[in-house]
């Protein structure tokens, strides 16, 4: 396995679509950490990730035609299994067991399709960071679940979401409210040994618009609290509550709302990102509205931060060097990018690069 | 001449263009070999090529006015003549003997114009890869000879070309017929000096659909015959047969058709390629019908090759490493990537780099 | 600072914009010698330039907020004065003198804004080139002062300006008047410290023919002279002067019709330029209708050029190894690039490139 020259950590699951996006009898293709894969159902009903690009002259598998849990490649007609192995090649009796792909573990979890980059042999199902809320029928998001592309490199969409004095002045008049947020709510930052947990607490303060919008006439002011968790690599999930002034979350929630929040960034390059999101109620009634709201509002808030982030990967990558100055509340995202790199440099040394010469090269 | 860095064979006839791509008049500029070429006809008729950069400040020649068999650069009034020699400079007296362009040999076979990018003292012309049907009145193509651009290094055409089993999956519904040919047809491959030469012949098939549209009621089974000619660099002939079952080509050919087929692959850049081609018959009658309709059987053909072609040139630059694993059906193609591999690096020893600094460098 | 990588001479003025270009209370955003530049109107009514990346995260602080003279990066609130220096971080009591951006000296002279990129403490404002027609009442130019984008180093541009017998070839119909020109005016070359001056007669001609259409009833045929001159960092004034045959400068100057023609090259990039610049004249009447003329002669000649220096530049940069071969016309040209050249290595003796190593890199 190649690694030395990836910047990505690969042994660890990444949301790689919405099941939904997996047509049935279609084959999806995707770029993910860099490489190209191919998903589809096998007509056994099992999701099957396999490498996007042939073994004999590197032909897109994804052009290929579904025959049972296999795929055949369309160009010259090599068939696979859902392991990746040749099983067919048509002319030709036998086969060496080189004729593979690639074969990427693939799990679904709360209509989230999780894949393993790294080595298959360690991929732990246990370790998929499922979010509850995504399988619990009291919880309600978007019908269509969301998707965004963004032209820049996950880490400065992690950067965003570790710092969140941000709201204040990206998101006035959609997701955060006033300006005091950057000043006057009161953070606390817990380290986690893959990631971070954050709490923010906001007291005494006017509703944020996009909650105002869906509850018109709750509290005002309020006490707002985000509880925000992210883990390596790229996966945030937050609890919003808005409630009235002085409650607390150990007492009474009488009169207190809360959403649940969840973003996955996952690498396509390391100049581009895809982006999987939802956000979460259990209100009793106007569903469908609400829901569609929320989702109006968060897509506008997510555009004002795009344009920054886009601007950011463009402006760090066209114009040379520049030297960042830290702030105090670069805390929870100094420490994220810390047990990244860690865990970077651990699988570096565990898979050095394969640098053996390339027979036959095709190009 | 700087060969070293350059990917490509010089010292051969490439196809430049159809000559009737030349109007009269006017300057044609097409990149070859990533040089840049204006192609023009002079005014006593002979086709006269140059480097497209005048010696001075690198403007281009196309920009330029035809003045007999001259060319002068419209930038500061510089004229060459069909030798791409300097022969007026405005306001100058003296012309020194650096003033001038390279010009390259050309010439005019059956409708193509060929070129000699290479070293011009070996530019012989009893090499040109001629194709007889090309200026044989009983042979019909199209009146408009056709013309496609390939993103995608010419060599990926070459491999397409080499490897004929794709017809069962790529075209099954356009040149191939039936998936069998590609297990059940049978193939001779003749190593040449230069390239090689492949028999296949698919016994007792269907006819291809291309044929069965322009001759509906023709022996159905037929014995069908492939016999391909792929030499340096890029020049495909082939001759196609579909007969009723049994003939053979030494002995009657009652009931047979055949078809000549030529394709001229040409390097723009590493990775885009000129392609020309033409697709002949000799049918006696509805000329204009069965010439249109082959043509757009052999475009749809071509269309469908491309996607694979065009995948693969950027799967294979964007995505890292990749190992080809060999088939049997590759005996064609890495023969003909062999003696490629050898011309070219007898040209690297014949032609080192020129290193010497550039003086006054403009940029 | 770092420039030993930069192709640009910083310590000089430079054309930013117009003036006109700066809205009341709106920023304005261009990248100047590969830096990416914000220029506002504080509202005290002076002009600030500040490094369009605030020194947190690299966020453009062109989506910031003007407040008085200060400008608030709208991402996390930071506040910078018009020295670049922080002077407000939201829910930070410390701020270190780390935090701060550059700001350019930035001053305007006759409607166009001149910025100082390099080192600050020497940006003395007599060295800045001003063309004192366009601030003088007798001379008309066009109202909506004119800008051009190229895809072209601007040394191109300085080029094509620095040798005149392009005038015949390029824009006989425009700004020339006939492919004479090239061979017969007389050309004097003066060598400045900085640039170069170069006068051009071309007596007994036809007047060009931007000057016969609005001059229709004029002296033909005419003695015309360019008096042209370029200075670093490329800035061009000319005076282009028709009289009757025989006239001279120095009597009598009747009947002589003269323009003023400055021209303002700024790199944006070392591949695109920014190009400002205005035609004057001190006709008496009819003034709006001559001033449109001369604009729609002028950039037709402007449009004429561009087509060669664009080319110039992906010839230049795409197709390898050019010598180029030098005419008798390259005088002014060859001292300009000489000058330059020796700018250029003083400032990299002068200021070594900052080669310590980044500190938490965003990227």
């Amino acid at each position: 396995m190649s690694m030395s020259e990836d910047p990505f950590v690969e042994n660890c699951w990444y949301v790689a679509a919405w099941a939904s996006d997996i047509k049935e009898g279609d084959k999806f293709k995707r770029v993910l950490l860099e490489k190209p894969v191919v998903i589809f159902k096998g007509e056994s009903g099992r999701y099957i990730a396999l490498e996007d690009r042939c073994c004999h002259r590197g032909a897109p598998l994804a052009l290929g035609r579904i025959e049972g849990d296999c795929l055949r490649c369309m160009y010259h007609g090599m068939k696979y299994d859902h392991n990746g192995i040749c099983v067919e090649i048509p002319g030709q009796d036998k086969i060496s067991d080189v004729h593979r792909v690639h074969s990427y573990p693939i799990e679904e979890r709360g209509g989230l399709l999780w894949i393993w980059m790294g080595d298959p042999d360690l991929a732990d199902q246990q370790k998929i960071l499922d979010f509850p809320y995504l399988s619990d029928p009291d919880w309600k998001g978007h019908t269509e679940r969301s998707y965004l592309h963004y032209d820049a490199n996950w880490m400065l969409i992690v950067d965003n979401l570790a710092d969140f004095s941000h709201l204040a002045f990206v998101h006035t008049n959609t997701l955060g409210g006033s300006e005091d947020y950057a000043s006057e709510s009161k953070e606390t930052v817990y380290k986690l040994e893959d990631g971070f947990r954050m709490e923010r607490w906001h007291l005494r303060s006017a509703p944020a618009p996009f909650h105002k919008k869906v509850f018109p006439n709750g509290p005002d002011p309020v006490d707002r609290i985000n509880d925000v968790t992210i883990r390596i690599p790229g996966v945030m999930f937050m609890e919003t509550s808005f409630g009235p002034v002085g409650w607390n979350p150990e007492g009474d929630r009488e009169g207190v709302i809360k959403y649940a929040n969840c973003q996955f960034m996952t690498p396509e390059t390391r100049s581009t990102t895809h982006f999987f999101w939802d956000y979460l109620h259990n209100y009793d009634s106007n569903i469908e509205d609400i829901s569609a709201s929320l989702k109006a509002s968060l897509v506008a808030g997510f555009m004002e931060d795009k344009i920054f982030i886009e601007e950011q990967q463009k402006y760090l990558t066209q114009y040379g060097r520049f030297q960042p100055r830290g702030l105090a509340s670069d805390r929870a995202l100094a420490h994220y990018r810390n047990v990244w790199n860690k865990r970077l440099e651990a699988e570096r040394l565990a898979y050095p690069s394969d640098n053996s010469p390339i027979k036959n090269a095709i190009l």
